[in-house]
């Protein structure tokens, strides 16, 4: 049988701007096939920030300077980059398993994923999303919509949302089909469209999920061999960017909770993404790996990459 | 076995901001899991004529007036239009499902539509996209980026886009995997993702696909039972609005043909959807539906609306 990957793909894999992301993709799309042409059964998470604060921003900024448009809910915004950039990347996918001769198809699912209503992240936003107010504006807007604002960098003040822990992905029945049926699937885009369940029922919340939190769980849910979560660098180093750096071949759960508490790993970096490797072997039979988009498949042979093992 | 519906939803059953349209949604989501109820499989095509309008011109709007993020090319605002529907779309029957203790699921597929590159279409561009532009700015970005502009209403320079004939979806076989796993699927979102075939190989092109047609190709291709275009009357009417108005349970091909050849179906509102359940007859063994959201499942037993066969 063939041997499950959930890809998570960071921003290196995507673009800022239309234009670049169509291009971006068409790379991410041979790295992909790459490993369909492997023999691997392949699942993508993908992340979102440039995308999501990119299309809040602009929504925020018409609405607000009379472009006769609505503001437009976080959750929301975060769908919309789900359909954005799952067209980018499947259309790559697609043109690229075409051009190979390899049929199969790829498709992206639009998909919720569920976070507690009480998690303590939501007492504490950190994710800046959206355009920058003076002091007054983001006063008058916190007062009217209930919206924590920062100072941000002595640019102005910035909305902050919260970033929960993902719990539940709602859409994993049908991930589950579509992959079983030999296709190529991209789902929880962007961490997935954040959501509560209140009496039973979905209902959109203004967070950001991680992504890399998201693959994790979406691993663990589909029993996947790996979690491979490729980012801009071919291995995990402890000691970054010091003389004494040490790129690891491999590290153990216990290896990897001690460099942790060494503060090997920076926020908003390599920790978020070693920490949703811990994770998944913590809920799963399977391995992790952490490498580079261009080097990934030479690392699924062992050539290169971090391998994370319990 | 269950009969097999495409159901195209129109304007009526969404919305022109997020408010309205998380609202409306919901008396969507109520129709559509009645008829889930009453037995059949169910498959959802919908417009988006609204949505991509407001996309296209709020990102349009923060390009130009200093809102520091990029214009978005069409097909990519008709993208961020299935994340953003669907999401909608999907909640509220997956909600409206679990609430009437139904164990099915929902999603929306992210699906391009492949169109001719030489359709005569993309010679006479009829479809107004986007914000309002001055004369001389109109002749500018047309000069700039091959645009074309038509003056709109006195209220000056508009974008217009071709609407070619929809002519092959390509995510069409995990369409097909995901209902005969049994959910209900959501897909040809604003008539799909407009991309053109070139060397294999799939590119967007901006466009609009009107999405009876679109909806119409898709049941074709499904071998549905029946397209079932929901609207914003119950029946189809010859003489609409004059003294003599006669509102039709059903007509054949031949009848409809006569009809649209006698100027009874407004171009634009009542005349896609014949043709649309035209085609679909012309290439099925299936019966056409037209009748309103509110009355789709009395309709289904044969109680009101349109039905049209051969």
């Amino acid at each position: 049988m063939a041997k499950r990957l959930v890809i998570a793909l960071g921003g290196n894999a995507l673009g800022n701007t239309p234009e670049e992301q169509l291009r971006l993709v068409n790379e991410t799309a041979k790295t992909i096939v790459d490993l369909v042409e492997d023999g691997f059964e392949v699942v993508i998470g993908h992340g979102n920030g440039p995308q999501v604060g990119m299309i809040n921003l602009a929504m925020d900024f018409s609405s607000n300077n009379g472009g006769g448009t609505p503001s437009m809910p976080f959750p929301e915004c975060g769908a919309m980059t789900q359909g954005y950039i799952g067209y980018h990347l499947q259309q790559a996918i697609q043109n690229e398993l075409i051009s190979r001769g390899i049929n199969k198809n790829c498709a992206t699912i639009v998909t919720q994923v569920v976070v507690d209503a009480n998690d303590s992240a939501f007492q504490k936003p950190t994710k800046p999303v959206g355009m920058f107010y003076s002091k007054e504006e983001a006063e008058a807007i916190s007062k009217e919509k209930g919206y924590t604002f920062v100072e941000d960098a002595g640019r102005g003040y910035r909305r902050v949302v919260p970033s929960p822990k993902p719990i539940k992905i709602v859409e994993l029945p049908l991930v589950e089909q579509l992959l079983q049926a030999g296709n190529i699937v991209i789902t929880v885009g962007g961490g997935g469209i954040p959501v509560v369940e209140e009496k039973g029922k979905y209902r959109g919340i203004a967070s950001v999920i991680d992504k890399d939190r998201a693959s994790s769980l979406l691993a663990s849910n589909l029993k996947a061999d790996m979690l491979v979560i490729l980012t801009a660098v071919d291995k995990v180093s402890i000691n970054y960017n010091k003389a004494n750096q040490l790129d690891l071949a491999q590290m153990s759960v216990e290896e990897a909770t001690r460099y942790i508490s060494e503060g090997h790993f920076a926020a908003g970096s390599m920790l978020p993404k070693v920490e949703a490797c811990i994770d998944f072997l913590n809920n799963s039979d399977g391995e992790a790996l952490i490498t580079s988009l261009e080097k990934a498949s030479q690392a699924l042979k062992g050539q290169t990459g971090t391998i994370i093992k319990k």
